[in-house]
């Protein structure tokens, strides 16, 4: 099953995804998005069973299938060769770091990038978690039943906001500049595995298998909530593999007029122009 | 002003407190807390005008005085004395990192630590700024308008789960760890510069200024804001000064039964216990 947050007139509604080629939704409209829907126990029965005529909608009605999770919970260092290219050691404890929810773009959303931040935006392709329901203190062999699905993000970065302090967040969470969707797909349509792909105007720039992580989403699972309680609808995005634009000989950011988009086999693509706003 | 949110039998409300030293509070019943009531355009105006019978409350009735900020971003290194003691040159940018809601305790909670990360906790007293409404590329001759008010806040800290990895962010969000509050002063009743002090077991250990910042809060309200949109309820911890337990010689660590103080002259105080959970 396939869960999208689709824009209407006066807001978003939650959609159930009948065919994701054709775009025909089925709209859940009692939740204004995902995270809505995610919170009532019985979220997996109320979406099956919606029965409405099926809509058909553009891809620009995508919003960030999340809008607002209450935690974006980044991995630094999780597919070893791009920890490699980064030039550090494999790690015994993730790396963790935060992108809020502004930072969240539709998954067909045009990227405006600000004046100010316009130098060396770069690409991190990665496989998205969102959490199913409350998770505290949480084991790795229970952690499965507290993952919802599945999405594609793109943990958008500035390399110099990144780098210019000892912590990366003012880096990582520029205004609409993360794409995110294009939906979510549940556990039981879909498991780490799938080829993600980074193309920048058509040219590959990434491509890895989303099992080859470090620290699988149950154990990023087991981690964090150890460290506090996730939430329904907190999304853990769990890092990139090797090929960022930083850390290509010659380096490679994105322009304006740069199309991005990123694949994950089996989930879908977010896709998005870059439009570097005038000063 | 001071604003508060109150426990109550069945969640929270906000509050005007009346007599901080005897404790008397008017309710503002209509809002579950402070940030509810933040997200009206003429919250001075509503909280001013409230209007009936104060009521007496115990001191473990303060929720964090905002229980669900949608940010917590707190600054690293901003007191040119800590920035000393920790090695490190004046920077040119602020250093952010990110505490989550759930790191949050009521300004009289018992501080509980669970097993697996009692080592190495420190406390950081701040000044916490609290945002009025959003506020989106502010400019720092505007950004007054944009601050509701003052607290004081513990950026509490795991040492060990701060450096184990690059990024801080897994050693500053411990659940229920770091007290908020007692309540918002509003800026037309303070402005930084009443003296900052923190107590381990009535042991000074950190003394400041809190005008003493390398970046005010107008300037951080202006450097964050043009990251990312702050929105009304935020909070920015503004740093700690000298004194935490890590620089010390011999380092000093909160253990067990500790009580810690945190006041700020005209503000307040928090005031914990710490618990350290059984295995």
């Amino acid at each position: 099953m396939r869960l999208a947050t689709i824009r209407t007139s006066d807001g978003t509604i939650a959609a159930r995804v009948e065919d994701p080629d054709r775009l025909l939704i089925t709209p859940l409209p009692e939740y204004p998005d995902v995270k809505a829907l995610l919170r009532e126990d019985k979220w997996r029965d109320i979406a099956a069973n919606a029965d409405s005529q099926p809509l058909k909608i553009n891809k620009t009605d995508l919003a960030p299938v999340i809008p607002h999770p209450d935690k974006i919970i980044c991995v630094g260092l999780n597919y070893a060769n791009h920890i490699q290219e980064m030039g550090h050691d494999l790690p015994d404890v993730p790396t963790l770091f935060i992108k809020f929810a502004e930072a969240l773009a539709g998954p067909y959303d045009e990227i405006s990038i600000a004046p100010w931040a316009q130098s060396t935006i770069d690409w991190e392709g990665e496989l998205a978690v969102i959490i199913a329901k409350d998770a505290r203190r949480v084991r790795e062999h229970n952690a499965a039943d507290y993952i919802a699905g599945y999405a594609v993000i793109n943990d958008a970065t500035n390399r110099e906001f990144q780098n210019r302090t000892l912590q990366w967040h003012q880096g990582k969470s520029l205004e609409s500049s993360a794409g995110f969707g294009p939906w979510l797909t549940t556990t039981d349509s879909w498991s780490p595995g799938g080829q993600l792909h980074t193309f920048l105007n058509e040219t590959e720039m990434q491509s890895a298998a989303t099992d080859d992580l470090v620290f699988s989403p149950e154990k990023l699972v087991e981690f964090i909530s150890h460290l506090y309680p996730l939430r329904a609808g907190d999304v853990i995005a769990t890092g990139t593999p090797g090929g960022v634009g930083h850390a290509r000989s010659p380096q490679r950011y994105i322009a304006h007029n740069d199309q991005l988009r990123i694949t994950i086999d089996g989930l879908g693509e977010i896709a998005h122009r870059f439009c570097f706003e005038k000063a």
